[in-house]
């Protein structure tokens, strides 16, 4: 990031934690210059970044103040779903809102998904030209070859080391989607009936996973910026026998939360010592805010318990469809998973990816949409800091591109969809990311484009329906 | 079909029959000659292919004789599977099995794959180039856009009349491939626990897929040349409650017919005045053996009922991943279980599937490949019954590439797996058809790859091992 960006974003963090309150005065430019040993035209840059924010508005003579701002963080304390693990029935619903979400011409806040302009659709183009001139055998191998392209394995262990994850050419499936491997690893792992722990709240693709394999939910207590809380992991895996535990320990998705490295450490060595199957989500793993790209909890697993599912999705292009799996000690069954249910994943695509994973701009790429989406996340907090009633409580993430909002006990983000809908503008309910029926007065805002006047203008209207 | 090959492929069935006998024999080539019209040397080469498959035997100065034949085919009477749905475990032993059958160096006689070289991999990878060339922008849409291509839908549209089946454009939905598709509509018309209707015998996948979402099995009486006996299919589905049905009516997998077109039609009025919808696996209908191309139960459906799954993974190249699905009325239903489950599908494949389908050489080349798989299976059919026991029965195939066959009762053919693959020889053990535990002394043989001496070799030390 660069200097004033740093600035301004601790600034941020104090305003939204409330440690400066709105009214209050920032120090000087001169003082924070000296203090911070930064050039006088750094810090006014990070003050009017703040400025161009919402956060704080200057007065003529006088300085910056912070803005009156009535919603605040999420407490940090982990949710508390109940303890006993559930059937899951949020398809019939979900289905709903999605296709309502789906249509055209509402605001961009539904789905997690980046705008196509900040992705890199145009590189792939090019190299698939190239490659089916290069490789002209590519697609005549028989389906009895290997599931995984050489060079593309190659890539991703190359990739994985940067991740501070050796990953073993080895124990890698290549997949359709990230979806896909997931949906793969639950097959390998559970029978139906068997519950799965996940976190409460999780995101609604997982739920609805386990719903069509007949598979139960266990809510475990989730922290919103830490991660599902190990303590909980512990004791509902204590005498309850759990077939799987399927995490997002980086950038989780709806709260946003990237867990510490110690937590990591001590979840994979309680499952591998339970022999419960980890199924770690690691999609927004590279799009955290964290100074370096945090380290999937497949880190720290030793013992190959842990099965490490992504895509390039949300930072290539999800037209690509390709993703994979570390499935460490058991790569033999999802091999067979992915050969069963869907065949070798496209070799021509898998090698696109190969060399897209290895061209010289994607780490810069990468750190340019980090930066983006941080912006676009910050961007969207702070319009719903200044718009939402005060009761309103919003997440800080650490990565991905999605807010969580907890609203006034009383408002049904049921009803309030409708409502909104009817405005133009949609997000998904909190209901549809539990099983339990919580978070009944929660949502999630996706933040996957570029900030607009009529992104403003959509986060506006909806916090004046909630006023209402 | 060129002449002679009609004439041997007659005298094939007359002699598969049991309508000439072993011993007996065949009319002069003069006769045969002026009977039908033909050149001698039209008749003489029907007569020397019947001599290559092994089913004649020229006798110097006297004719051609019908060899000796102890293997017969299946009687034509639809199987006895047991009238009560049951749950599904078939998917452990499955894996098993093909772990085996994906080793390398076996005989290609266990999965339904063709030969690569008979496919159009060459052609799709000039397409892949050029039209990423010419279409610079098609990764770029954003996942909001249609699933389905309008060029591949159009193309489908196309072809579909010539399937004597008007598909229309709205009801497509693009997919990653068959199985895909069959696992998307199952997810949107059943929940866990209900029943479904599937043949008997039946594609092992179908039974994976079943039992992967905690569905129940009711297993169908099922002919061998004309598929599940819609009385049957009547009887178990008025008074108990069939939450849909899985058909493969063209070229049905494992046992290789083609339902009459009564038996269509029939079908599908059932099932829609009973609002059952009716899945139907249509990806063998391209390399029927039939005179025409056999319409789709599909064709048959005014009421939208029918959702019709297909792929060119056996005619152009399974590496390629674009199936589809054409829905009747549930394709809001599936647009959203594809949206939601895997996204959508690489746009840049769809397009170049829909240009391979409309390019001239297409029509010849599926011309072709059906001679070639009629040949293929009709060669390894005429081993089976040369090299098995008399006891043996066998199919005999109207559309696809494999073979089923009935081994006397005692053996067991899990057990003659076992002691196959110690020399090189693999098939599918017929128990892996039935969710019920019939066929344990039936197999599958995989015709996909063009015959060599090694098959027939393979081939016969199989019989010689059923034989001990």
């Amino acid at each position: 990031m660069l200097l004033y960006e740093t600035l301004a974003n601790e600034f941020s963090a104090l305003i939204a934690d409330g440690r400066i309150q709105p009214g209050d005065r920032l120090p000087s430019v001169r003082h924070l210059s000296q203090q911070r040993q930064l050039s006088i035209s750094t810090v006014v840059q990070a003050l009017r970044t703040l400025e161009s924010r919402g956060m704080v508005e200057a007065r003529p003579q006088s300085g910056y103040y912070v803005r009156h701002r009535p919603a605040r963080l999420l407490p940090a304390m982990p949710t508390r779903p109940p303890a006993l693990p559930v059937e899951v029935g949020v398809s019939k619903r979900l289905v709903e809102i999605l296709q309502i979400n789906e249509r055209p011409g509402v605001a961009p806040l539904g789905s997690a998904l980046p705008a196509p302009e900040l992705l890199l659709a145009p590189q792939l183009n090019r190299l698939y030209s190239s490659i089916a001139r290069r490789y002209p055998k590519l697609l005549s191998g028989s389906s009895h070859n290997s599931l995984s392209e050489n060079a593309l394995c190659k890539a991703i262990v190359r990739r994985s080391l940067e991740w501070g994850c050796a990953i073993a050419s080895e124990e890698i499936v290549v997949t359709n989607s990230c979806t896909e491997a997931i949906a793969l690893c639950l097959r390998a792992v559970t029978q139906p009936g068997d519950t799965v722990a996940v976190e409460s709240p999780t995101y609604y693709v997982m739920l609805q996973l386990l719903e069509s394999m007949g598979l139960r939910a266990l809510e475990i207590p989730t922290h919103p910026q830490t991660g599902v809380s190990p303590e909980a992991l512990e004791l509902a895996t204590r005498e309850r026998r759990v077939a799987a535990c399927l995490l997002i320990a980086n950038g989780a998705n709806p709260l946003g939360g990237v867990m510490p490295d110690a937590h990591k450490e001590r979840i994979a060595k309680l499952l591998a010592e339970r022999n419960i199957p980890l199924i770690e989500d690691d999609i927004y793993g590279d799009i955290c805010f964290t100074k370096a790209r945090p380290r999937p909890i497949h880190a720290f697993d030793r013992s190959g318990n842990t099965l490490l599912c992504t895509s390039f999705s949300k930072t290539i292009c999800p037209a690509l469809r390709v993703g994979f799996i570390a499935a460490g000690k058991r790569s033999a069954d999802l091999v067979l998973q992915k050969t069963l249910n869907s065949g070798k994943t496209n070799p021509l695509s898998q090698r696109v990816l190969a060399e897209l994973m290895e061209s010289r701009g994607f780490d810069a790429h990468l750190r340019k949409l980090r930066r983006r989406f941080a912006e676009q996340v910050a961007r969207t907090r702070d319009a719903v800091m200044q718009h939402f009633p005060a009761a309103t409580r919003v997440t800080d993430p650490q990565g991905g591109f999605v807010l969580w909002l907890e609203l006034p006990e009383e408002i049904d983000t049921f009803a309030l969809h409708r409502r909104a809908v009817a405005e133009g503008i949609v997000f998904v309910p909190g209901e549809l990311f539990s099983a339990s029926g919580q978070y009944r007065n929660c949502l999630r805002l996706a933040c996957g484009h570029p900030w607009k006047d009529e992104t403003e203008a959509a986060i506006r209207r909806l916090g004046a329906l909630i006023g209402r």
